[in-house]
This record gives C-alpha cells, sequence and structure tokens, in this order.
C-alpha cells in the first residue's frame, strides 16, 4: 500500500556483528553492532551468482535506523535502494549497511586513539563478515564503498588507505579541503563556548546528553569540532587536541597540521598509487552546500587529475547539503556498473 | 543494544484499517491505512483491565513511519513513548498513531470535499477499530487526542467537534489565529509562484510528483497554501479555492472568511460547550515558533479563559517549531492522567 | 575632485519654510522646516525660462540631510540629481526636496489627527513657497512628485487626493496592498513587545528615544506598525489605535479597514478621474522586494489598466528593497520628459 | 532647529591637502585629498591654548564625507563629536577626519605597493599639515588615532609602526586575528567567483565599477579579500596575490603568511615598545560581530597583558558590527582624557 509502505522486492537482513577491535573502544560505545545487508531480486533464485558489494556509510551523527528516515513526499534511502535495483535497471549488487557511530557523532571511518578503530572494523571485521555470508565477488575490484558529508569523507579515505579492500567509491558532499570546510565554523565554536558553555567542551558536552540534543542547531559546530579532533588529532592517550585557543580561536599550527595530514586533497597526493588502482570514482557535491564542499570536490577532482586519473564522474549539482539523497542512485548505479563483472 | 535498537517494554502493533469513509476520496489517496497501535507493559498480564487511549496525529506531509524518524542524539517517538509509560510513571495508557496523509501534504483531521472526510474516519472509524480490538475505556472522557502543528490543529478542533468521541486534547504548536501563521506566508507564494511556476498551482504540484520534492525549503508555503485551502474552502464539487489572488495577492475576502470559520480560536467561540466538558486541555508552543504559533496558543487561551474553563496547561516554551518532539511525553502524561479511572 | 566632492554644475539652495499647518502639530514636531531646491545648468543664465518642478519626498525615517547619505562606490542622490541634468540629457527641470520627517519616523505625506497637516504643508504651503521663489511653470501637468518605500506611497497618494496641485509621479517599492505590506509583520511586533518591551509601544520608544535608536535592526517592524497606525488610524483627538491585539495580533476588523482605506490600491478605485488626468504614472519595485512591494506595485497596476489608463510606466526589476537609488534618475528623466511644456 | 540641523558648537574646516606621498599612487587615485578639522568650542577665544588631537580613520570604504551619513534618529558622527566636546564634558581636543580612500575600498593606512603609501601620508603628511595650522600638542603624547573596522585596524598598526607620531588609540572592532576574521571568507568569494564573475576578480571590478556598486551586499566579500591582498600581498611591481586558489580556495601558505606578517596579534609581539610607549590603549568590539572581531579584540588583549601592559580599556559589548557608531565617544573621550597636558 503506497505511499506508506512498498515491499520490497529484494531483501533486507537486519544483523548483528560482535566486533573484537571495538571492545574496550575510548569512548567506551557498543561494540556489537548493527548491520544491514540488502541482496537484490534474483538473489535467492540463483544460488550460484555472485554479485559486486557496496558499503554505505552514514554521515556525521548517523546511526543505522536513520537510514528510514523519510522526508516529505520522498521515499527514504532503503526504498530508493531496493528501487534502483528492483525496476531502475542497475546490474545487481549486494548492498551493507554500516554504523560507525560513536557518542562524538561519528568516527570518520578512520582509526583514531580519540574515538575507536573504525576503519579496521570496517575493512577487517565488516567485510568478512558480509563476504562469509553472501555471495559476493570477494576482491577490491567488486567492492564499493559511498556516503554523503561525513560518510563522504570515509568513502574517499578508506579506499585510499585500504586499497586491498576497496576497489571504488562514490563521495557525496565528502569533507575535503579542510580550510574550506572546517576551519571557518571555529570562529562559532569560540563564540558559543564562550556566551553558553563557560568555554567548555565539557560543559557543552554535559547538556547534549542531558537533552534534548542539539535543540538550537546552530551548536553543530561544537560537535563537529570535537569530534573532528577525536578522530584528527587525539593523542596516543586519547586525549582530544582542538586545533584552535578555544578562548580566541587563533590556530594551533601543530594540531591544525595533524588536520590536515587527513585531508582527503592532500591526502590524494600522498596515495596516488591507490587511486589509480580503482575501477570506480564518483565525486559530486551541491553547488551551494552549506559547508562548502563543492570546493573540496573541486580541490579533489584537481588531484585526480595531476595524479592522471580519467574516466571518473563529477558533478557539482544545482542543490545544498541538505535532502540530496535522491543522488545516491546515482552514485550506486555508477559503482555497480563498474565493479560488476565484466 | 543501545543507542540503535531498544527492544520495546510495551508492544507495538502496525495494523490496517480498511476505510469506507475514505473509499472514493477526492484525491484518489489510499483507502487502506495503516494504523499502529502501543500498549503499555504489564497489557498483556492483566487481561480484565481497560486503559484510556490517546490518538497520535501527525504535522502536515507527516505519514505514519516518520514517527521512526530519528533526530541525532535523540530517541524516536516510539522511544519516547515506551519510555514513558515503561519507566516514567505515567498512568498506563493505549496510543494511537494514526495516519491521515494526502497527497497534498494533509487532510487537518476535518471532513473536506478537497481532502475526503478524514475527521470522520478518525471519529467513526478508527475509534470503533481501536476499541473493538483493544482493553480501551470507550467513553470521551477517557479518550485524548494530541498532536503536533496540523497536529496540534487537528487535536484542537477533534473535541471541538466530536465531543461524543474526543474528551481531551494536547496541542503543541497548533495551527492558530489565521491571520498570524498563515496569511503571512501568502506573499512568499505569489511571489514564487511567479517567479518559478508561472504563476500556477498545477505546475508546482507537477514538479513536486516529479521529485526531489522540496527540494527547496522554501517552497513549502506554496504546499501549504493549496493544502490548507483544500481543506477550509473547497467547493463542493472539491474545487480548491484560494484566499488570494494568485497575481498579487490581494486577499480575497469571502473565501479568507471560509478559512476563518476552521480557525480554533474562532471555532471555540461557539464551541464553547463541547470544550468546557473536556476532561484536558494542553497547549503549548515554543516562543520562537517560526510560524508564531505561540500568538494562536495565546489568543486560544484567551478564549478559554472567557469560556471560564479552568485547569488546563498552557506554556510558552524557549524554542522554536522544529525537533520538539520531547514536549510530546509532557502532554501524554497530562493526558493519561486527567483521562484515567478516577 | 572626485570621487569625494563634485561641483555640481546646477545649484542647491538649502532654504527654510515656516509651516503655519505644522505649527501646534500633534507630535510637537518642529515646524519650521528644511526644504533643498535644486536649480539645473543654465537656470540662472536664462532669466524667462519656466521649468516643470519635481518634488522628491523620502521614506520612513527619511530626514533631509540623509539625501547626502553615501553608500559604498556610488554618488549620492544630490550627485545623481546633478549628473542627469548635467550629462544625462533629461529635460531641465526644478528640483525640490521635502522634509515631511516626524518623531515616530514620517507622515506618509497625509493629514492625520496622529501626526499632523503633511499633505497640506506640501500641497499648500512648500508648493506656494517653491512657485513663489523659482521660476517654476506653476500648474499640475508641469509638477510631479517622487519617491521610495513610504516616498512612494505618499507619491502614489498626493496626486490622487490633491490632483490640483500634482499632475504625474513616480513610486519606487511604495507601500501598497496593505495585507501584503503591513499586515505580515504585525506578528513579529507582537512578539518583540511581549519578549523585549512588556508588551507596550510607549517602553518601546522610550527606549528608543534614549538611544541608540534601532540598534537592532529587526525592531523596525515596531516603529513602521505604530508611525503607520498613528497615519492611517489615529482618532481626531490623536490617539492612536493598533489595528491588533497586542498580546495576540489578532486583526481588530474596524481599524484595519480604516488602515485599507487609505491603501493605494483602494484608493484608486475611488480616484479615477484623479489618476486619468495625470501626465505621467510610474510604478516600479525590485522582484526581491522585503516588503514585496512588487505585490503592492503589480496590484496598483492592475487598478490602472481596469481605469483604462495607457502609457505608464511599470518595472519590476532585479532587485531588493535596499540601494536602489540608482533607479531615481530614471524616474526622474520620465517625469521631466512628460512634465515638460510641449 | 532640531533634528535636522545642528548648528555646532565648535568649528569644522573643511579642507585639502595635496599630497606628494600618494602623487603617482598604483591605483591612480586622487593625490589631493580631503581633511577635515575640528577645533572645540572655545578654540578662538583661547589662542594660546593648546590641544591634544585625535584622529579619524574610516573603515572599508569610506569616503570622508560618510562622515556625515545619518542612521535613522541617529546623530551623525560631526554631531557626535560636538555634542561630546560641547556638552559632555570631555577635555577638548583637536580632531582631525582623514581619508585613505582607495579605489579598492581603502588602504589599511599601511604602505603598500598595492595602493599606495598611505600610512607615510598619515604620518608624514596629515599629521604635519595640521601641527601646522593649529595649536595641536605636537607630540606623540598628545596625539591619537581612533577608527572602526578597517579604521579600527589603521587604529591599531599605526601607532606600532609609527610611535614617533602617535601615542594612544582606540580601536573598535578592528581587523585582527585573521585567520578568524578573514580566512573564513574566502570560500564565499570562491564560489561567487565561479557562479558569477567566470572565477575573474577583473569582471568583478568591472561590473563594480559600471555600477550599481555592491548591489548585492554579500559580494563585500570579494572586494575585502582583494584590497586586503592589495594591501599585505602586492608585490613589488604592485601585482596583487591573493591567498587562496581562485578555482578551489585552497590557501596559499606563503601568500597567507604575507597577510599574517600584517596580523595586529602577531605584529604586537614584535612592537612590544612601540605599544609600552603609548599612553591610550582603547579596544572594543560587538559580542556578536560579524567578522567576528570580537576573537581578534580578545586576542590582541591577550597579547598586551602579554606585554605587561596596564590600564587599557577593553569592553565586549552587547552588538553588531553595524551601527555602532554610538560608541566612538566613549573612545574618544578616553583618548582626550589621556592625552591631555596632565
Amino acid at each position: 500500500m503506497k505511499p506508506w509502505s512498498r515491499e520490497p522486492r529484494g531483501r533486507f537482513d537486519e544483523l548483528e556483528i560482535d566486533s573484537a577491535l571495538l571492545r574496550g573502544n575510548p569512548l567506551a560505545d557498543p561494540s556489537v553492532r548493527p548491520l544491514w545487508v540488502y541482496t537484490p531480486p534474483g538473489y535467492d533464485r540463483a544460488p550460484k551468482k555472485r554479485y559486486p558489494s557496496l558499503y554505505l556509510i552514514l554521515g556525521l551523527t548517523g546511526q543505522i535506523d536513520m537510514w528510514k528516515n523519510r522526508l516529505p513526499f520522498r521515499p527514504n534511502v532503503l526504498e530508493l535502494c531496493d528501487e534502483l535495483f528492483a525496476e531502475g535497471g542497475a546490474p545487481p549488487a549486494i548492498v551493507v549497511f554500516v554504523d560507525c557511530w560513536t557518542r562524538l557523532g561519528g568516527s570518520q571511518y578512520i582509526d583514531s586513539p580519540g574515538t575507536g578503530r573504525y576503519l579496521s572494523y570496517l575493512a577487517d571485521e565488516i567485510v568478512p563478515f558480509v563476504d562469509a555470508r553472501y555471495r559476493t565477488l570477494p576482491k577490491p575490484e567488486h567492492r564499493g564503498i559511498t556516503g554523503k558529508s561525513s560518510g563522504g569523507y570515509g568513502a574517499m579515505v578508506a579506499p585510499m588507505l585500504r586499497p586491498d579492500v576497496f576497489g571504488g567509491f562514490a563521495s557525496h558532499a565528502g569533507d575535503a579541503l579542510f580550510e574550506t570546510c572546517y576551519l571557518p565554523a571555529f570562529r562559532e565554536s569560540v563564540r558559543l563556548l564562550r556566551e553558553r558553555y563557560r568555554g567548555s567542551f565539557d560543559l557543552f558536552w554535559q547538556k547534549l546528553r542531558e537533552g534534548p540534543a542539539l535543540q538550537r542547531p546552530e551548536e553543530g559546530v561544537l560537535m563537529n569540532d570535537y569530534c573532528m579532533a577525536a578522530c584528527y588529532s587525539a593523542d596516543p592517550d586519547g586525549t582530544v587536541r582542538l586545533p584552535y585557543d578555544l578562548e580566541t580561536g587563533e590556530l594551533v599550527p601543530e594540531i591544525w597540521e595533524r588536520w590536515l595530514a587527513w585531508d582527503p586533497v592532500r591526502m590524494a597526493r600522498k596515495h596516488g598509487d591507490a587511486l589509480r588502482s580503482l575501477r570506480a570514482i564518483y565525486v559530486d557535491s551541491g553547488k551551494n552546500d552549506e559547508y562548502f564542499l563543492d570546493l573540496g570536490a573541486l580541490a579533489f577532482r584537481r588531484e585526480l587529475d595531476r595524479l592522471g586519473i580519467e574516466g571518473y564522474f563529477f558533478e557539482l549539482f544545482d542543490g545544498t547539503h541538505r535532502a540530496i539523497e535522491y543522488r545516491y542512485p546515482l552514485a550506486w548505479r555508477f559503482l555497480a556498473e563498474r565493479l560488476s563483472e565484466r
């Protein structure tokens, strides 16, 4: 019965995975994690057939069930997925919905002493877990990763760091060119800290946990700065280092350099071989993205060009950072086509 | 496993109801509708006990599964519900999640030749359906209705029109005092129609249906104006009359009067006996509500005072129109306490 | 020496006029008023020649010396004027810079017991004063009036009410279609009054006078509402009646009707003969005017069409309400051409 | 006759100065410049008395006649000045209104091959010009400089660079801590260039000169970036180097370092002796300054503290960047008191 429920033509399995790598993580976040796997129509009727696999990763604050969030008059992401593979003519693929939430908002899908070993969890636990249970084509050239925003970031960096695992990616408005996407908000954080939280991130987090969380949307910058610092510039003992003076906003160059080392634009310069090895690269962003991730996309594209990479997809579309889930199927199709067996 | 899944302590049943009243509705929307019913912890162990019932209705564009939408770091509405009745110490109640979505966004929970007979559907089909299947206290004094925004509107007007069915209500930021909540947006609609839709609502709806819907959030005014006109000022043959000139925005007094007849503030003046009969009235709004529903709340309160009604709950809280679902449990508890058997 | 000073080619006389009509005005505003008169290049060398005259009137809060306000990289209004007549090839005209400021912001250039007799002052004192001292063509068909915003309003209504004085006008973004330009702000005023001024306009004015005035720009709505009420709906004894309930914003129909009687769109329906008698009508507005005066312009145009008036100028240009002084010379030229002797 | 004209009690002289240092400046801006000098009441009756002098400098885009710009219901700056010295009880001082406008908006009151030798012009031409014509106390300890925004910047740096000339300063919302006040806007410039100016600053300036200038206020960032680059990072031959890649916004470190060398916060670390020599330091900013100059003020204060400087004035007041001219008299009084003869 439309529009409330659309019986999927493929199948969604809601699983759990007990992660050894996340056990004892520094934030005491759960190490048993949800994982959803979508198998396309026909999967059960073709017991020998193997499929490429697409790993979907969430943006900051994303929990797995947010894939079901519905916007007015729109299909949710699960419905988009089923539609693409049931009606859209995309080559069949297995789609894996990953959760790397942390109580700071997320993990950027990297290993950090500030949050946990999320890249390893993804590459060394989730992927084998899926390969063991589903008829994937279990090689990097048939495995893609995709997401938006922080998920778009993860989609860019995971294949650079683990080309042995991922052979393609699609990034929608992924965090990149950190001086344009992150730095401009620092000053807002400093002012908010001063005016509302006595200069203390601890107080901010305490109030957030008491709830209702993030009642004032402009305070998202505080969560973002702190979470990114936990990902990019935590000390080995887990101490989170902010890249700016909390009272004035003056940049702390040595911490800021640690952030820049995680910037996909800078990383691309060091991971050219990995990038060249990929079978599918898709990058887009809204022209009016609130975080100016169009600039990150342009800068990343320039690095691809410098590396001599061809055949990637690139688009700046007419839109912002919000409500762009309708772009996902474009990327999934792109990945499914290029990551299928030839 | 927190925070992703919280096994409910009560029970959620996801049902369907085949509505005779909605069959052949003017928008050709489905007449088989989803309906969810929550029974509190202990319900199954007390087979003779009867409970008050709370009907939850959605805001504009709301589909039933949006109750599961999750905001960052927050429980969703179903979780809030289960928490309240499992841990919060509220008197047990049966909670009914209603869907009156239409392809124009909603129905305002009234009967209209422009949308369908949604008040009747709610009062004469859903309520008996629930009473027949669940151990409710099947009298108006044990039945409440609540919602936010257009749901808050419905919560105000349903008991005025059908005091034989509903004996209490809670309205969060309910549409009221139409010259303050609706009229100011008309000029925005007129300009948007002119600049983007060649002056035509038909073109607006066509583009919305092609999707992605409402990509530009500022266009919500177009949907709102048209949907409200379908609810408040459709002709008997279903023709939707807008209360303003589409080219200039000049008010059309006779249509505007038809709207005002549906304003809860004006309606209160005619339905004093119904309002006086209620056992529970709860009204709140954010002080900075984007639609200025704080003013509607204040005006509605004045009518309650003029009617000599006492003991109602009223609050203007520090907040806006968004992300205020954390207020719902306050209202549910209020209703559950006053609508329980004494 | 450009760009700081441009010796005018014409001449600006800064005069004063002692008004009998403004003496004892209800706001105790000065009755001795500044008046500037511009004579075009060649005026002094042609002692017999007579010229059409253009009366420039200010927007709300306008004091005469604001004509000299300079925006970055732009000529001020006096420089625009001199440029047009010295280099721009417009037919020569005498330009009169009028001041009808009041301590409430302005007068709308009408007679009101709430502010003073400003239309009479303009028509019966200033015009004869100028005609007596300058070689004007002292007939309505050679006399135009123009302004922006409240000045655009005055430019529309003065010729309707006093076609014996003004034979043409140009209105830039003039207040019109009051339900679109004024009413939507009422709710903002009510909230501001409640949150900042204990519900009292008196307190608002007291704080404004203590200064710094209007530090928070969003509070302009309070000034506007009150000043317009002083102009449109003051009782004979000067009591100012607001068209809405100060606590809820509910419209007070009988006061609102008094406002509507002053709406140029409604007035046009009663003053068709006056409008038909005019030699020059110019109406424009920015498409994105913050007060939606594009809609007022469109509605006013419709009335002109209904009256069978032809040959008027109409344009919705790409712009807002601010920084549109560059449009003035278009209007001055239009008026000078049509109001010159033929 | 208030409020339109207030006969000053002191005297304003409007002078011109023919600058040798500005002759042949790289932008071909005028080298004959306006200069206004205010002498306080009593100046002419005390022919032997000598006075401290205050140099007022303008913000970006400021031309000298903008001191006369009037905001609604407020005195203009000249009136504030006369009020302070005629009624306000401040020690008498001579006030010099300086103009360092350029066709790029301004000069930051420094010497640059991109704009001209404006600091030298101020210190070596204007100051001697004034001292020669007015009874100043012609020593640095009796000479102060003050301004807002870019004028506040100039007020901070001029005494650091020329303590032989200026012995005190007051900075309102002065440009400082460049990563917080400038860098965040770079991304906006890049997007605007891309979307509206084919990536070219030349096209931006061409359109600005065709006028109307800066019709879209959000484009001020383009002017600002370019003008600051002309001030801070022009090559010896006048070539203007932007500190970011025009297509992506990626920071160009070597150019950005050239900017930072002009940051008052960094400069303070090198000019401690100059700062310690000053008799008057006044720093303020609005807490909600749009350019976050509150952070620059806080960072500058920290440097003062590190230098062991005491007795300075510091305040973050409740306000933004606009309409804060009412703060000026606080600073003028502060300077006049500290720079008078003791």
